[in-house]
Order: structure tokens, then sequence, then C-alpha cells
């Protein structure tokens, strides 16, 4: 492929981070299966519920710029979510497997505040600005769900996991 | 693999990260000799020597667990290094290359940050003081290298790369 400006790099990356959201979407569900802690099984849920409004956002920028979502798959995602499918089949006891999807969830917080962040900056440079204020929308409520992920973490999904340990 | 306690999951998952780090130090040097922005060169060599240090962190970390880094290939970074291989095997002007390199290469600091994040609160909430100090550390310039990369995106990279498209 041939990329001659930064609109055309930008759509690109656009496209890979719809490829993310939509491997990322249906790998979710699985995780809220699979998760123990019912705060934990809710913030996922909560974040499933965002998710579909990040891939709403990202088609509406498309529209914006007469361009369509399809043909970049994302294979970092891919290793994500295959890492986040390991962890699902490994043998641990329903505590410690929480303490693993909180990592593999947080993993994919972060690829996508990398790729929102990155975008949304791309997008201010070229005076995309209606697009911008969607990504960064978005960008905002993936920190948050990070921050929140850090939170539910620190204060019950690694205590649980670590005082368990400690009476076996 | 069966996973009975939280230390034996932080291990595995700090094997994840020092798969992650050998994988991402051998793919940094072709982003180096790739980068034309002088001050993008000097900052992924920077971040390099660093990334050297938290190799040798980790397995400081490992002898103070009386274990070993080997056995748990990170899939994830596998994902990320392609990503950015394909980058640089795409047609496109230098000044396109450092945006997308950039962009590239803060998608590996997030998920080291994930990665160091998570492996910190582990430690902490098991008691292994030692070794959350070093990742700690870590943590603090992977953390520091993203944010000099936002820097340096935003002040010259991807403004450079705008106003020679609007030049064309």
């Amino acid at each position: 492929m041939t990329l001659n400006t930064i609109k055309d790099l930008f759509i690109e990356e656009l496209r890979d981070t719809y490829s993310s959201e939509t491997q990322t979407a249906a790998n979710l569900e699985k995780m809220i299966q699979a998760a123990t802690s019912l705060q934990l099984k809710q913030l996922l849920k909560t974040h499933q519920k965002e998710s579909r409004q990040h891939l709403e956002r990202l088609k509406e920028g498309f529209k914006m710029l007469g361009s369509s979502p399809e043909g970049n798959f994302c294979e970092a995602t891919q290793g994500l979510v295959k890492e986040a499918q390991e962890v699902m089949g490994e043998e641990m006891p329903g505590e410690l497997l929480d303490v693993a999807l909180v990592m593999a969830a947080q993993k994919v917080e972060h690829y996508e505040i990398a790729s929102y962040g990155s975008l949304h900056a791309i997008a201010l440079s070229c005076g995309l600005n209606d697009v911008a204020k969607l990504l960064e929308q978005t960008l905002g409520e993936e920190k948050a769900a990070d921050g929140n992920l850090t939170q539910i973490a620190e204060a019950e999904i690694n205590k649980t996991a670590a005082s368990k340990a400690k009476a076996a």
C-alpha cells in the first residue's frame, strides 16, 4: 500500500482501531462470562456498553471523512485477544482468574488509549476538529475504564487472591 | 499449565513481560534505523538504553523470586512488532513514516505500562516489596518515554507531516 499524506495514514490507523474494537467486543463477552467477582463482571459489562458507543463513533468518523471502516485487520489486538483466551483456558482458582482477567483487560485498554491518543493528536494536526472531538470522548472513557480496573484490582481482586494464597 | 497461587500467576506474567522486552529490544534497533527525524532517532536510542536496564531489572527480580525468566512467549508483543514491521515495509514519505513509528512505539510503551502497572500492584499485594520497587522504577521510565513520544509528536513530527501534505 502507498500512503501519501498524513490523512491517508490517519484513515489506515483509524481502520486498525475499528478492527481492534470489533475483535475486543467479541472477546469481552467471554471475559464477562468467565469473571467470578460480581464487581468485575459489572465493570466489564459497563465497558461493553461503552465499547458499542466507541464503534458507533468510529463509524461516524469514517462518514465525516467520506471513508469506510473495513480493510485493516489489527494483528496486535489479535495477540491481545489470544493472550486473554489462553488465560481463560488455564486451570486456576476463580479468584486468580479474576486477577488475570483484570490484567488482560488493562492491556487492551492501554492499546486503545495509545491508539485513540495518537489518532486524536493527528486529527488536531490535520485540522479534523470534529473527528478529533469524537476521538477525545472515547479516549476519556478508555482512560476511565483503565482507572476503574486499577481501583478494583487494588481494592478487591488482588487482595482476595493474595489472602487465599496465604490461607492455603 | 496449572496456576495455584497469585505468586504463580505473577511469575507467569513476569515471564510474559520479559518476552515482551526481549522482542521489542530487537525491533527497536530497526525503528531507530528507519526514523528520519534526528530527535525521534535520539529519543528511541535513549529508550533502547533504558530497555536494556529493564531486562536487567527483570532478571534481578527472577533471582529474588528464585525463578527463571524463560518460558512464556508474549503473543501480544509479537502482534505489536508485526504491526511496526508492516509500517516500516509500507511505501510512504519519511516524514509520514516518523508519524507511524511514533504511533507504533507508543503502542508498545502502553503494553509495557499496563504490564508493569499490574505487576507492581500484584507484587505489593503479595508483600514482594523489593521486586515491587524494581517494577516501579521501570514503570516510571515507560511512562516518561510515552510522554516524550507524545511531546515530540505534537511539537514536531505530526506538524511536519501535516504541513508537507498541505504544501503538496
